[in-house]
């Protein structure tokens, strides 16, 4: 395990800091009267690229005057490498930058976080081993929990890049068709069953048109974010047969501001689990592709204190990302430049490790008490969900910000 | 009914021609040597609308100069009439403008065609209640055909904008996972029941956010184009439990090379057949909102002649585009200008008007025999595959031009 690189920018050297040198991670971000610019964060604060780029002190072709990521992206895996290279050094400690960048250096407190890339098209899967089961298990029993193809497809649907937003972005409760076990026929009304989804998101950043191997694939991620895939568990049920999840899953999906790279996470390469049944050949990993990520997720009622209502790992999921990228384009699937790619629900074996409110609460029937002495079962108007990432390094962690996002009150109907 | 309205473009004045004055259907294309560029045919030509703006004779604010219509279609519906009536002034009998237009004209013959949209996102229904029918019946017999949902919601899934090409680009058969019905596990391999679907495309012009109503969904389609889904049945067999189609659908999607203008199909306007359960008031039409639209499906072995396997119309739907729209926003969906909605495969209610090679031949079990002596259940690897669509007038009709694909065979796999 790598240790701690210091850097001049003091609180970068902390072992608590999400943004040590050893992270550089990506976003965009903007201050009072400014248009959104790509920035990384160090520390407590963000060093905006886009204008070092601009003043010549960086030069990305004008990836960085963009307002997102893509264009840098498009560039390709030596692009990648040179800025970080380039970043790691100007930001070392004993760095002769020093001076020349302090003036571009801005507190993440002044900062405002914009979505990190234009999200080109979206597609979630569903390839955490016990978020499955449990699913499968409240709905089938346990016996039936695991649908037939489940241990030898990443399983996953298309879901809607429109609705992709930025950590801090309020999520408005849902409307939609819903019929309740003991009604005839259905109504249209806001969702009451309305879930988080603890997941990591993949980005493509680079193309490919026909089929890629995975190891093709580990080499097209750019990097990763948290990401939400905000739930509405009753609509879904009503509508998912026969073609699957839709409105259920198109009110948002909120990402978290920064990408950590496939670069930084690289020391936290670790591999899925042991197979239960053989892979086909096309998804076998030539090496380890999951990363070792602490998750947690947190809920906090309107104005109160929060409660930590999950703790689990990235590594608890059965396939990586880069099996479901390379699975995507079996078919012939070009994939681009912006390309999201969620994991699928990461819940632990355990109850206090799952990754859903579905899971947590059993369906709604186990009510989960917070710390405010509140009971919840699902998510209520007003409660803010936040979720968190850590990969722990010696003396030092790789972290991706909050991803958080408050629900608000259901829109009035239209008809 | 209107009747043709005749223009100095004599070809145009054909009742046989897809594209009389009544039509001015958009696209993208070019000549040799010149970059793609927004155009509309008329008669046997294609007028140049990227060099007429660039001439000073149209002025769209420069979107005509963009090789796709998501610029202009963003300017709204006043743009729209605007352009139209512009056009309509300029291509009639007697108008002023033919001897300054002569130069912009290009026959089509000489036309290579493009995309005419750049395609945003790509959500297709199964909206046809023959096909629903049909296949439910296959599936689940004639008692269980239909889902419980079907006769309530425009059931619809999210597909692969990356996957839409226009028509005239070749399709390889994919490859993908595969297990057979008396297989222990499955195989990877190319698809062995490739199919194609009849359908069409609703082109949204107009961006939203929230919900909105079916009529404002009206309002905010811009055009429909003709749409093959094509369907990799044996793929789709086993992955789509549970969340839907996913590689089974991302091979490719072929549209028609011309966007029909709702203004185009305004005459044609049909409302969608009766209920067998009352909707929910949120989809309920305000008016007609189909269309009837003469459609058919011709296969063609390489290099011999085609067949017409089946003849339907687009009246046949259950559900319309601008119901389908409007049930795509009430989760709170942002919509967004070049979305491109699939009806769902159109069949009628005859043996001979259904839309998919799985309904013709009944899963493979009831052959088609070509006019070559030839028989089909699924698609072969040089079959080209064509739609084609007309909505007839008084002595005119409105055309889409063809929408073909020929199948090539599938690339060698990789591991």
């Amino acid at each position: 395990m790598t240790a701690l690189k210091p850097s001049w920018v003091a609180s970068a050297n902390s072992a608590d800091t999400p943004f040590p040198l050893n992270n550089l991670p990506y976003g965009v971000f903007s201050t009072d009267g400014t248009s959104p610019r790509c920035g990384v964060a160090i520390g407590d604060l963000v060093l905006d690229l886009a204008a070092m780029e601009g003043d010549g002190l960086l030069d990305c072709n004008g990836a960085l005057q963009t307002g997102s990521w893509n264009a840098f992206m498009a560039q390709g895996k030596d692009a990648w490498a040179r800025l970080r290279a380039q970043l790691t050094a100007m930001l070392a400690e004993g760095s002769a930058d020093q001076s020349r960048l302090t003036g571009y250096l801005v507190p993440l407190a002044q900062a405002k976080l914009h979505m990190p890339i234009s999200v080109t098209e979206y597609t979630d899967f569903y390839a955490g081993r016990n978020h499955a089961f449990n699913v499968g298990s409240m709905f089938r029993g346990p016996e039936n929990a695991l649908p037939p193809n489940w241990l030898h497809i990443p399983i996953g649907y298309n879901g809607r890049a429109s609705s992709v937003v930025v950590s801090g972005t309020p999520v408005v409760r849902p409307n939609g068709q819903i019929k309740g076990a003991n009604e005839d026929v259905p109504r249209f009304g806001p969702s009451q069953r309305f879930d988080l989804e603890l997941e990591m998101g993949a980005i493509v950043g680079q193309p490919s048109s026909g089929q890629i191997t995975v190891a093709e694939a580990f080499d097209n991620i750019f990097g990763y974010v948290l990401l939400n895939d905000w739930s509405a568990r009753d609509i879904q049920a009503w509508e998912y047969q026969p073609l699957g999840p839709f409105q259920a899953k198109a009110t948002a999906t909120t990402i978290s501001p920064w990408i950590v790279t496939a670069a930084a996470l690289e020391p936290f390469r670790t591999s899925t689990p042991e197979r239960e049944k053989p892979l086909l050949d096309y998804l076998a990993e030539p090496g380890p592709m999951l990363y070792d990520i602490a998750l947690e997720v947190a809920i906090a009622p309107a104005g109160k204190g929060e409660t930590i209502i999950s703790r689990t790992n990235y590594r608890e999921m059965y396939y990586s990302a880069a099996q479901q990228l390379a699975h995507h384009t079996t078919s012939g699937c070009p994939m681009r430049v912006g390309d999201l790619l969620g994991s699928g629900t990461i819940s632990g074996p355990t109850k206090e490790s799952r990754g859903s409110l579905l899971e947590l609460s059993w369906g709604g029937k186990e009510p989960l008490t917070l710390n405010t002495g509140e009971t919840r079962t699902f998510i209520e108007d007003g409660d803010t969900l936040t979720l968190r990432g850590v990969a722990k390094g010696d003396g030092y962690q790789i972290g991706f910000g909050d991803c958080a996002g408050q629900l608000v009150a259901a829109r009035p109907l239209r008809t």
